[in-house]
């Protein structure tokens, strides 16, 4: 996706720039890092499985990376490589566009992945009020509830993914949020959250966006819940990718809209 | 031009391939040649002053190659780097399209550097009879025509850049080349031969492209000598690119017509 929503903007911005998708093997993030920067491309953007890897790589993080301990994109600048993350930007910006407030904010979160570990760390920084963390495996989500709160939070807690304990930690609260891949093609059929756990008044994030409208958002909205779908993951981390490495603002109502249609037309 | 003549092929061939213009400086060489393998790119085109310098980094040269003794394409082939040498090729191709033959032929070659001693070598393999190099400062010439004689071909000499030098090994010659850059842009005025020494039934051809037609070449016209431009050494090296990279021959004739389109647009 990323090539297709980062040309249509570099295109529209009359850049000379483009963007192109490489697979990329372990054993050669390093000389991928040091060639990038000898062709003098303007940054990498870096996705699983290698956003801590590629740390060992980089002369400096900045504040986004530092705080998530992970970089989904690397910047090449003047000789130096500054890994950055974007992930918990893109997060925020997406529920505030459908202007959902976090601050004080009643939070559970679904996953104890690195998109999970990423969110739980944002979701304390904006100044939630609580984080509960379920998953299926209680103690990965205790070792996410744990680095958060050695950064100071308090309000994090971890949970067996159970629909009982769910059922009773969504009563209060004021978001729910899917960072698992339930629901992804080629598995669409399937959701974290029974239908009737959802509630008017609850926003539903899910991160998954293909399909666009997953199952969970669906029967968020026809439960006359909130839902926030996960295009905004894949539009404001390329937003800040192309912000960063060219230093102009990118057209970000044309990425969500090529997004969109690109999401639909593969679904369709 | 590269990039502007292969994305019109690749386009045109329908496959998901883009060719992309880096700067490379000299001590990036190394880490560049290993990244690219590490990006999976699907190979690098070298120009001036790599086309040497790079052999340090390949795992193998084509006959090419060797030949030439320099590299103008890096095929990056499953986690080898094999280097090839077209500008041979070009030049043999541009002139045969002219149709002029090759073979039994004596050549006139202005120039001593790396376009003159690659054109030198490709001539005596071709079976010209006879391939005299000229050059302003003759100790040049006479290191390509040590090269080639060494290499087995007894017809090479070489002279200082002297107009009765010239004019007296014009008379019997069947083929000029100009592989000096004098008279291009921003020089277009300037031009390697004296229009008085051009006569009908001489072949001229000269490397430079840009301007497309340049002083020689319309003096070689004027006199009812046969011009050969420079613009099938960008056609037919981005031809060999595609075709060895790809594994799939490119559609020559839209290269030669965007190439041609480029190079007008930019001199009008």
């Amino acid at each position: 996706m990323t090539p297709i929503v980062q040309n249509a903007a570099l295109r529209q911005m009359g850049l000379n720039v483009v963007n192109v998708a490489f697979h990329v093997t372990s054993e050669n993030l390093g000389s991928v890092v040091k060639g990038a920067q000898g062709l003098g491309l303007l940054g990498l953007m870096v996705t699983i499985p290698h956003k801590v890897a590629v740390m060992d790589y980089l002369d400096e993080l900045d504040d986004s990376a530092r705080m998530m301990g992970t970089v989904n994109l690397v910047h090449l600048n003047n000789g130096r490589a500054i890994g950055h993350n974007s992930d918990g930007y893109a997060a925020a910006r997406s529920l505030g566009e459908a202007g959902v407030r976090i601050q004080a904010s009643r939070v559970v979160l679904i996953g104890a992945g690195g998109a999970a570990r990423c969110l739980a760390k944002k979701f304390a920084a904006e100044g939630a009020e609580e984080v509960l963390v379920f998953n299926r495996t209680r103690s990965r989500a205790q070792s996410i509830a744990d680095e958060v709160q050695r950064e100071g939070f308090k309000g994090i807690g971890a949970f067996e993914l159970t629909e009982t304990a769910l059922a009773a930690a969504l009563v209060e609260a004021d978001i729910l949020v899917n960072a698992t891949s339930v629901g992804m093609v080629p598995r669409p059929g399937e959701t974290p959250v029974p239908q009737a756990l959802l509630k008017p008044g609850l926003v539903v994030y899910d991160i998954v966006y293909n399909p666009l409208e997953t199952r969970l958002l669906r029967e968020a909205r026809l439960a006359g819940a909130t839902p926030v779908d996960g295009i905004g993951m894949l539009v404001y981390t390329n937003e800040r990718a192309v912000q960063i490495c060219t230093g102009l603002p990118p057209p970000v109502e044309l990425m969500r809209r090529v997004c969109t249609e690109e999401l639909l037309r593969r679904t369709s």
